[in-house]
């Protein structure tokens, strides 16, 4: 009896200690590093030829690179909305004619919307973001009501708020006007500077994010990592300004790639690598119309805004050392997957009532398992432009993602083998009716259980 | 003085030994692989979303991969006659409208031309052709004529000798006829089969070239080593036909990444590769009117035929294990650079009176110098329609490479920053005619200086 009394005294809070580590352990920390109007050719490991990015070449090299990951919508605020929610952008009603969300714009991400800082916050996780939000200006839609106890960053693009007789296109400029915008930068909702010096964003932000990991370290922690570049207006700091033969652009891009490189080091330093997935990303291919100040999509077609393979593949890149066998993989994976994946990885339940289109990529990323197969679904705004199943895709309508005024509906819809045609050149649709109707059975499938939320980008 | 002699009868032979043994070890062994028609988007190391090409991607990330490399010529014949001479091809006659060599062609590689072949034999080396030759069938440009000790390949391009009633495009059916070329293998100038089967051709070279690095892994050895594929028809072993999500095109490139493959790991074996310098490159750009039997040339513009960034700059990939470090390097390189470099690596005179159109790159490999900058000059046949100096590129004429019939010209020239628009698409002309001067000033020194040869391709 004695013996189990002592059992009971010393052993039992000892094992409650060991198990408190383990359960800090066991639920790993999340970092998504969110790139905005990165295009899929922009990086060395994608075949840049032009913009050097080392830190990003390894994090490939250690971790998984994805071919074939989408982002969730074509344009910056359904982008957004859809990765923290989980959801595609019609569901929550942050899509639109208007496409994103402006200054003046009253609707924001609905409180009734999870997020993943939601999810993980009763599961033990610190939430920060830190970089660009825009997902709303008003109560309920700001950072702090959706789930994130820490934010720095800006309300929304880089290039909203124009000053009085900014030149039309200024944000197109090479040398845009240092002065040009009045664009607020924010910590935790309080404005700490007016206008933001932009050239400072990256390296601030960078900071701020390695700090908040040095602070949390003890985990587990989700940081969100929305960079404001290579959106244009275009500002890199000194240290990078005309260093890159890709030209500003390539300096914001060799930039970011800096920040990626310190986070992975904190992330080492502080000793939890091994239990932090970190992936990287963009919102929507490059802003092509922006000329050289535009990125690459490299081989795919077209870009920013549009339902071609340029607007919506772009680079995804996970890496947890020790964990992540590295590799590349050809899986079509998309940013709704982060919801399931971070979820899972915590131990959380998924949320209840709440349709979600993502999977959990946790079999593929640590055991190499192919996911299983189904479509993914191209919007443009509230609207489903075309739909991908396996290797083929079909476009029932298209658009460039600026300067064409409407869209052109195809009837028979065009149809791509994304693996023989990647750069989608040549309509295969006539000789594979069967096909078609599949992809046209999957479209039914997913309309008929699409509730579109309350249109917030009025 | 007894002393002496004893060292010298005891220890000079042993001195003369070691010395030897250096003599060969400071020879090293130099492999060329040349791949026929891949384009620069084709290989994951250079950003392929679609074709798995793990033994190039590897030699890559413990080499250097180049980002700016381009082939000598815009198609086959002048390509090939380029790189082993170390000479753009209108100096040995070796270019001109009908493009390529033909079967009923009567010229050749002229036998004043000095091969890398001819210059490094006289030095020690064991000389091997292995693959496509296509620089002449008659006496004095064949193989066996041009400083090779041994040849097994085929004497021309794989869609040549077309059979009576192929049908016409045959080369380019997704499962073209097997029998349907009457094209020759040949070993050492004699035929060992015809036709030859080409499904077995890349199992078949690579077979040779491992067995031609064993047998001669005391050194020092050349081995060129130009595969058939993937130029059309497309034919792939049982082993990977039908395994690539990129179709016929992919499976050949993914058999030519086992080649590379086999042939490094031989080297590796054989306890060579730490003394074998392997160069990797294609012979022009993916020949884009196939389709789907055609490569990617990435985010360049045009393909195979044009002058065009994406009818001659090719994947550029060197190796030698502890002796380069690993990297990407943007520095401007080419084809003609392999001669001067493989010669300089051993130790052989440049030969007398030749112009040659090279640099040695061996700076760059070893210690991560940059070269001295120098232009590069675009030739379609034996015309030149565009230069580049720096980042800069002006074409002077322009001409997809097919289906095009006639150049066009640009006066002024159309002008491109390759970093800012690799893609070639913003005429960046007028605002800077002094970098249109500097090449055009280029252009003419290069000229005065060509003395064209007698031509071959008539």
């Amino acid at each position: 009896m004695k013996t189990l009394l002592l059992l009971r005294a010393v052993l039992f809070p000892a094992l409650l200690a060991v198990g408190s580590a383990i359960f800090a352990a066991d639920k790993p920390n999340i970092v998504i590093i969110f790139a905005d109007d990165l295009g899929y050719g922009d990086l060395g490991c994608y075949g840049s030829p032009t913009i050097r990015t080392p830190h990003l070449d390894r994090m490939a090299a250690e971790g998984l690179r994805f071919t074939d990951f989408y982002s969730a919508a074509e344009v910056c605020t359904p982008s957004r909305a859809a990765l923290l929610t989980g959801r595609y952008p019609i569901r929550s009603g942050m899509c639109g004619d208007r496409r994103v969300l402006f200054a003046n714009s009253a609707g924001g991400l609905p409180s009734a919307e999870v997020t993943i800082a939601e999810a993980l916050k009763p599961h033990g996780y610190a939430t920060a973001h830190i970089g660009k939000w825009h997902l709303g200006i008003h109560a309920g839609g700001r950072p702090l009501d959706q789930g994130f106890d820490h934010s720095f960053g800006l309300p929304y693009s880089n290039d909203m708020d124009g000053r009085p007789g900014l030149p039309r296109g200024a944000s197109g400029l090479a040398d845009p006007p240092h002065d040009g915008w009045n664009v607020a930068l924010l910590r935790d909702g309080q404005v700490v500077e007016q206008p933001a010096d932009q050239t400072t964003l990256t390296r601030r932000y960078t900071e701020d994010a390695v700090q908040f990991i040095r602070e949390k370290k003890d985990g587990p922690f989700f940081l969100y990592f929305p960079h404001t570049f290579p959106h244009v207006p275009l500002f890199a700091s000194p240290a990078f300004k005309g260093k890159s033969r890709a030209g500003i652009y390539g300096d914001t891009v060799e930039e970011l790639d800096w920040s990626v490189g310190r986070v992975l080091d904190a992330l080492t330093k502080e000793g939890v690598a091994e239990r932090t997935l970190v992936f990287f990303t963009s919102d929507n291919g490059p802003w092509l119309i922006m000329g050289d100040q535009g990125g690459s999509g490299g081989l795919l077609r077209e870009g920013k805004g549009s339902t071609w393979e340029g607007g919506m593949r772009v680079p995804g890149i996970a890496w947890m050392p020790g964990r992540i066998r590295p590799g590349v993989t050809t899986e079509l994976a998309h940013a709704m997957d982060l919801f399931p994946t971070s979820l899972a990885l915590a131990g959380a339940p998924l949320p209840a009532g709440v349709t979600l289109d993502g999977t959990d990529l946790a079999p593929l990323l640590f055991d190499g398992k192919p996911l299983p197969p189904r479509p993914f679904f191209y919007y443009r705004g509230d609207q489903l432009f075309a739909a991908r199943l396996g290797e083929w895709k079909a476009h029932f309508k298209t658009q460039t993602g600026y300067g064409q005024p409407k869209a052109d509906t195809h009837e028979p819809p065009l149809l791509f083998h994304l693996g023989r045609d990647p750069s989608e050149k040549r309509d295969a649709g006539a000789g594979h009716p069967e096909v078609l109707a599949q992809i046209q059975e999957a479209v039914q499938a997913h309309q008929s259980g699409v509730v579109p939320g309350e249109p917030q980008l009025k």
